[in-house]
């Protein structure tokens, strides 16, 4: 493969997927997004869905990244553990049959608990390859399921995934307080209040409850639901993202209306937070791949 | 109405309806069960829905409990605050427009914290009135929404609702964890752990994500998910519900697959529980109702 004259680098999640074309001086050309994630794919159909990249990228060497090389994706990489850095990313990749794209390990964290994550670290570890993210320090990433990620000499140490984004979607989709959360969250004084409840720890699966009950007992506005709901879970994932890491620099980095949230509650724990771009964090980390494996 | 002469007793649920008819002696005669819950049951439909109940049991006075009192039902009853018993349960009854029915209220508890429940007190409150679970004790009662039910002197004198049963129905149906969910929950060593886990108190919402790790690094049986995750949800209910009431007689009432799993976990945490039948329960304490009312 003739990494030097280009590549495409692909964030390739469970429901979604973004390509880059990367020109032989490290710029990004040209990018694409869809729906295409390895769930919407059945067993088979990858080769077709590569290919798909290729004819509106370009013919190039291809480095594919996320979900795409889980058990659910086109071919299982095994996970690399902790610590790991770009160097163990490296090491760690999967070619595909036809030798045109590579597959990129996950991380594996084993200890007296374990966690997984895919996806995540090309971008974390860019960040930190890049200057976005000090080497040492505590990365909060939210999203669908957010990580806390400890970063020591710019190498990934250990991390814990939380599922408050999924949570969250799940109980605002169909269940009980479905009402409650059709409106927006906001950084206000219910999240405020949902967030000490959830940074106590005295029991989130009670606490949800009893929101229905505050609204339904006219204590609280049922546009607060949402808000008071997210801080709650929120209070609770920074309860248990701090809880290893009691002091410690605390950067935040993601889509910029949930990294704001995190600070909010952080700042509730007495933890300050810095904000960092992701935006081009995935393709700086892509990159450092490629030059390790040339 | 004439109730010396035999009533109906319905316990109306969000999805189900239960009705029972109970003659001059006291005796249920006849009952039905359907899935004809409130949400089933449009606004303006109720008149017929309860007259469909008069032509299968017989055209008595009617005595209803559960949600078909609440905002989303026929005729919303205001709570009734603890402590509270049948007598204020019998006093906070509101009859229907043509006076041939009651509808019993709802209890909330109002303190620090607040908590409402429509339908588990006419149950509840039976069993303590007919001896079925001592007069001071903490009642477990699992289903979708666990009730923690603080008795002293056969009152309600606190409780507390966990969300146990619906966050797990809603993590089977639909979630990252789906999968996992599949098989059967045991009490074996499985549901064991994840009680200790739960327990701890250390953070249900990122210990459900640990439970997909340890399965992909093959540190769990996939068969074992479902246990498992049944047990950390239980674990964290229990931590929840004894931490008002350190040392008290525990009691659990309802379904035997259910009552026994929290067994298990409040004997993990170190509290005897015993078994109660909450099968008649509801007709006793319709019965006590009645005899208030007329």
């Amino acid at each position: 493969m003739r990494w030097a004259e280009g590549f495409v680098a692909v964030d390739w999640g469970t429901t979604n997927r973004r390509a880059y074309a990367i020109d032989a001086e490290g710029k990004c050309t040209a990018e694409l997004a869809d729906d295409r994630g390895v769930l919407s794919i059945g067993a088979g159909g990858f080769e077709a869905a590569v290919s798909e990249i290729r004819e509106k990228l370009g013919d190039r060497p291809m480095l594919l990244a996320g979900m795409i090389g889980s058990n659910r994706g086109w071919i299982e990489v095994p996970y690399v553990r902790c610590p790991a850095g770009l160097d163990e990313l490296a090491r760690g990749i999967v070619r595909s049959p036809d030798g045109s794209a590579v597959l990129v390990p996950g991380v594996a964290y084993e200890n007296s608990r374990v966690d997984i994550m895919r996806g995540e670290e090309v971008q974390i570890l860019g960040a930190a390859a890049d200057g976005e993210v000090p080497q040492d320090c505590l990365v909060c990433h939210p999203g669908t399921h957010n990580k806390w990620i400890r970063l020591e000499a710019g190498r990934i140490l250990s991390f814990r995934t939380v599922m408050t984004g999924e949570l969250f979607n799940l109980l605002k989709a169909k269940s009980i307080l479905s009402d409650l959360l059709s409106g927006r969250v906001e950084a206000g004084d219910a999240f405020l209040m949902g967030a000490r409840k959830g940074l106590a720890g005295s029991g989130v699966t009670a606490e949800l409850f009893e929101t229905r009950a505050n609204v339904l007992l006219g204590r609280m506005p049922a546009e607060d639901g949402a808000s008071f709901i997210s801080g709650l879970l929120i209070g609770e994932d920074v309860r248990i993202g701090l809880a290893a890491h009691p002091s410690i620099r605390v950067v935040a980095i993601g889509r910029p209306d949930l990294t704001a949230l995190y600070a909010v509650a952080l700042k509730e724990a007495g933890v300050g937070t810095e904000q960092a771009s992701g935006e081009r964090a995935f393709i700086a980390g892509a990159k450092q791949i490629v030059e390790l494996i040339q």
